[in-house]
């Protein structure tokens, strides 16, 4: 472990949350839908240090908007109060929206990338943002962790150069170990949904890829203002 | 690779959205079934390029319709501009409607297959379309991108050939990586289901079905006419 | 394939439904809910060539009843026609039932037994039934497919020697390839479900079990009249 | 087989059923939800030779109450008519319950244990139950069926005789293939759960236990009277 | 086995129920929701010798709070009389809340750590509580019990050292092997969600990971007071 070396980094919270509205929602007359939508969706920015919201209605099943959180995490307190916080605000609305699901995770040093922050790296509390998120759960198979440490390296090497060759795409990985199911979430911005998919299929063929134990459910957003969502709610 | 030897393809993205209608529209009265179901099926096929309907009722657990759009991506933005504009559209029918499986990607020039476009390949353009489709989502296993170039080429041709015996059988292959949780999307349309399912039995033994991650769920859809459907609704 | 050198063989599509009431049935009069049940029987039936019930409740769980519908297939165009009468049938019952899980597949001349057809074999369209219908779906190993066709041979002999130990267990093989998920809907007829029981337990010791992929759910059903079962609504 | 040699045993064919109240239920003044619980209980013991009460609310996820049915079968007729008599029973309360997952199998001469039936097999028509019940669906692994039958009674013996340490610990076998997805419903009954506990725990070391295929969900129950249930439903 | 050597323990049953409050909860007026919710927690706390609230909201799919109980267990009949209790009082709150996940187990000597009540063992009946709770149900493969005992306290000596790096996580392992589905209910408590993450991470890397069958799902759960709780519901 090298990461004592390393300057100390802000913790960062990431916090992805899927919404679908409910049946009550959609027969309620267009104008209060708008009313009722565009409470929720401020109380939520509220609630976080900064969100962003995307669209997935018809990119993916059952789902109809993706709420991106993050806040700050000075100490070991900040986690459970911002989970209290958006909690009590989610529950103003919980009678015309069902919460979905959920994926969430911490910032940490990389153990295989010891640049200082990279200009691929996304910064969730940059003022504009590109046009396109994906973000999956991510784990490793058991075998990983007990390959030996250079072979490990050597792989990421391989990954992180192939990365490298798309430079617009930029990225985040937070550590979700221990807090749900998967070990990482991985987010990916970009503004050309097609370049990305060549990405993707570039990374298939790297060694490491073997080691991927679980990738899906993949969540793929269009970012949305507040006003465009809120007019096409009918 | 030499994608880059071929002319320029236009890109064209293929959308597969399964739909259940519910409680509440089966409980109207027979001619606001129609009314409602006819003016969902006007709006969404005025939200893409062009739009074909499917019978899926009793041919798949769950489900009523499919509705197969397509729509040309000129440009980076035209992906999320025609999601925003479904979602738009879709939003109006909710209170009757369930929005269920979706399947979507993009079309790209084939690695293994260089010839012009064949004349099996599906145009989804076309003025007319054959009476069933069948689509499935794909995923090859992790070992099959790690074999070599030309192994991989040797198990396609097995797989081309054998689609080439069967000459009024089409076939589109739309890219998903990175985009959902498949990688591809794999659409067949033919007049004739059981020599179809002929053209599927042959492929069993081929090598290339050991590489075969998932294949499932399929979906098969009889084309109907609005007419048509609109008079099944009661 | 010797398939050339056979008798040609009508073609039948057979099909099977598993329906659940739903909540709006269960809270009618009694008078009413055999009214209604009986009307969505005779339907059914009428859309089909031939169409036999089987009280499934408490042999699985969460369904009621399962119809075995069987169709005629004398050219391409009858599959979609099939499906969509059955549709429109089915769509006058929406508001109280539930269409679930739904199997389907056509016959074909079977590529190890070649004898006439075996007195074995379930006719869907002769007068009588036997009281019990067991039926799954069904799917093999990629690895079947890729043995040779003697090996193949053997272990289908195998099989097919035990199955005529029981004389009075009929059965039919139903071809679901590239039509739904499974590759097979198996389908067994039996007045002895133990004998049956039997049956299954000593094809367990057969060589060509270990290329079993799937073969669940399976559904069991006892056959019922339109009266005993529309007297036990309540 | 040497099951011919053995004196004929009476078929008795054991059933679970498990309940979940539903939302209509639970809004009933407590009066008439005691009311309409007696009455389908007494309803369901009525159609059974026998029926026993499980509390497996807080034991299980989704459920409220287990109903254990056994029946005699005289012969191959019996096991319809046992679904027919409960379906018409079950049918009168179905806007207040939800049936849920249910089992089923009938019994037969052991393969593998050649004794007079045992001390520790249970009986469900015996006067007097143990207080607690638990059962679970079973199925072994392909690669069983195929061992040679001297190695498979090794196995099974080491297996027997960790369960004659823990002589109050009783349990009945039942047969399910071809019948439902599962092969076997295993039941034990206890009066003390901690010790079942450490009894499946010594069954872990055990070789045979390499030739489980799959052995939930487990159904652990606790034996109410309808008096006690009855006045815990509020 | 040394367990007889040991000093007799208390048995404790640990109990985790998760809920999820209805639609019906959410449209009533704030000051009934709050007054519900209240009714329900000071009635489920009575049912148990000790009872504690978590928040998992926002930090796992689909669920509201967790309800943490603990019961001692002087014998056998104790454990019918625990959920005997619970039921009863959880069926005055049916109305407007679900009961969902619950997972169990009792605490038994440990086979592998022969050293008195560790000061990292977690006492459900101690007067403070840290701020975060994470729990999730364990299953070991099929092979690790049939590896050698010394091998096996070989890999558990790696895993309680790494353990013993991290003081101020504590940790109860509960059994339910023959209970529920899972074999152990591992639960441990922290002030400091990023240091337990970094402990799961470093707990990857032993070889007793191997041996892992399922760990999933994870739930974790901030502490909250009753008031806090009540005045987040609107």
């Amino acid at each position: 472990m090298t990461e004592e070396q390393l300057p100390p980094e802000e913790v960062i919270l990431g916090h992805f949350a899927i919404y679908r509205f409910t049946d009550r929602f959609w027969t309620l007359p267009p104008a209060q839908r708008r009313e009722r939508a565009g409470a929720w969706l401020s109380g939520m920015k509220a609630s976080a240090d900064v969100a962003h919201l995307y669209l997935v209605q018809g990119l993916e099943t059952g789902a109809d908007v993706l709420l991106w959180s993050a806040a700050r995490v000075p100490d070991a307190a900040a986690v459970g109060a911002f989970f209290r916080r958006r909690a009590a605000t989610e529950n103003a609305h919980r009678d015309v929206l069902e919460p979905g699901h959920v994926l969430w995770g911490v910032t940490r040093p990389s153990e295989y990338s010891r640049a200082a922050k990279s200009a691929q790296e996304i910064d969730p509390f940059a003022p504009g943002r590109r046009s396109y998120l994906v973000m999956y759960p991510f784990t490793k198979t058991a075998g990983w962790y007990l390959l030996g440490r250079e072979t490990r390296q050597g792989m990421m090497n391989e990954h992180i150069r192939i990365g490298k060759q798309y430079r617009d795409i930029t990225q985040l990985l937070l550590y979700s170990f221990g807090l749900q199911d998967q070990e990482f979430v991985v987010v990916y911005e970009t503004d050309d949904l097609s370049l990305f998919s060549k990405l993707v299929y570039d990374l298939r063929a790297t060694e490491a890829r073997r080691y991927t134990k679980a990738d899906t459910p993949l969540h793929t957003g269009v970012l949305v203002t507040a006003d465009e969502w809120l007019g096409s709610l009918g």
